[in-house]
């Protein structure tokens, strides 16, 4: 569904670069349109915790195809989907999930990164994007 | 812990393309000594609920270190191990989960292949063995 | 409720002994009569996936007040209480686990062993209730 | 992997001590490198719910390789890892988890203690860890 596993693995491959370049850890998981597990990459000596958070943040980007950080803006207290985490077995809402389109702007799948800040998750989240939509 | 990404990914590598030789669809999975995911993949059109059962597979042969066709034989009605399937989240005990040892015999890690009959997911699991363990 | 923390770590100990002098490499969990975790010990090396089923033999034992071995032949198929593994998050119904009485015959906890044939399993199990029952 | 069984013995026996010594009652959680458990206490007449809290304690440090009021702190409504606590099954990011190094620096465990306030629980779990890392 959506995305090719050739397609997952340029995006994992080109995560990991990026990773490697900035001697960061990274988690790595790309899902396809139905957010099922495409392919994956554990770094050696990456965090264990960010294992199932990579996991989390390719899933919740497909699931409401947008960046994790711009769901995690709306789930504040007080903000209109406030504690959305406790949906589909656990969500989450921080930076390092982003949907990956297909030449067609058509949503084929989503990539999770986890194993740094925020910042540097959503970058190398970005690297494994950009490896697919030619940017 | 124990096997690397880069041996993984050559794991996953010579078990798709096993897979590819016989046709077959697959899901691949492999752990490392700590029963963590250390990379996947999903082949394009391999059966949906194929996905978990290779994870669980990697997980069973890690989790008592031998294939999971052995604890099988075990786990039938009557048997001593009758429904330890029940354990650890879910196990499955039919084969396609081998551990992954190195070269001084001690377990590695494990990989899971799920996606056709559990012959064919025995063979690509030990394709990907075949790749590390170099025989 | 029931057993203390002193009477869970002499079961624990004396497992742990008996465990060494039969060189096998066990996990030892004891629950209370709550069925709630109250010592535990995990062997060095011993096998990943009997944590999980040390700590449910110990709750099965106390869940019914018997032995789980005697529980899992009620369990068969065909028998009275067939799959009852599914309740409780998931029970563990061969060897292993045993309910620990006080001197009134009460129960007060029980304790789960797992990382080796059921038959050791049990044997060490046994070990650790006789500590506390003085037999 | 990592701690042995006999320095978890140990760390939790220290930290037993110190809770005796506070006129606390604690359930004390030791995890190995691979955030497995493998050393549990549980004071008698302890809260019921820092049972489970006390592992996911131990588990988060392990998981992220700091203590877990550290992670609390990013994790604040707005912060970079807001809800984090939804991944892994479930974390607990507040004070009473800390890792354990050996003597290079690495991390070959962690602690976990809950059963009173949080500075109490981190109190009782640095006394664990000092017993380890000879401070």
């Amino acid at each position: 569904m959506g995305i090719t596993l050739e397609q997952a693995q340029a995006a994992i491959k080109a995560a990991h670069q990026k990773a490697l370049d900035m001697g960061v850890k990274m988690n790595i998981a790309v899902v396809d349109a139905g957010a099922n597990l495409t392919a994956f990459a554990r770094m050696d000596d990456a965090w264990l915790g960010s294992l199932d958070i990579s996991i989390k943040k390719a899933k919740t980007a497909r699931y409401f195809d947008m960046p994790t950080g711009e769901i995690g803006k709306l789930a504040q207290p007080g903000g209109p989907l406030y504690n959305i985490e406790h949906s589909n077995g656990g969500l989450i809402s921080f930076p390092g999930g982003i949907p990956i389109m297909d030449s067609g702007n058509r949503v084929i799948g989503a990539i999770g990164v986890s194993g740094s800040t925020v910042e540097d998750d959503h970058a190398v989240a970005q690297a494994g994007v950009n490896a697919i939509q030619g940017q």
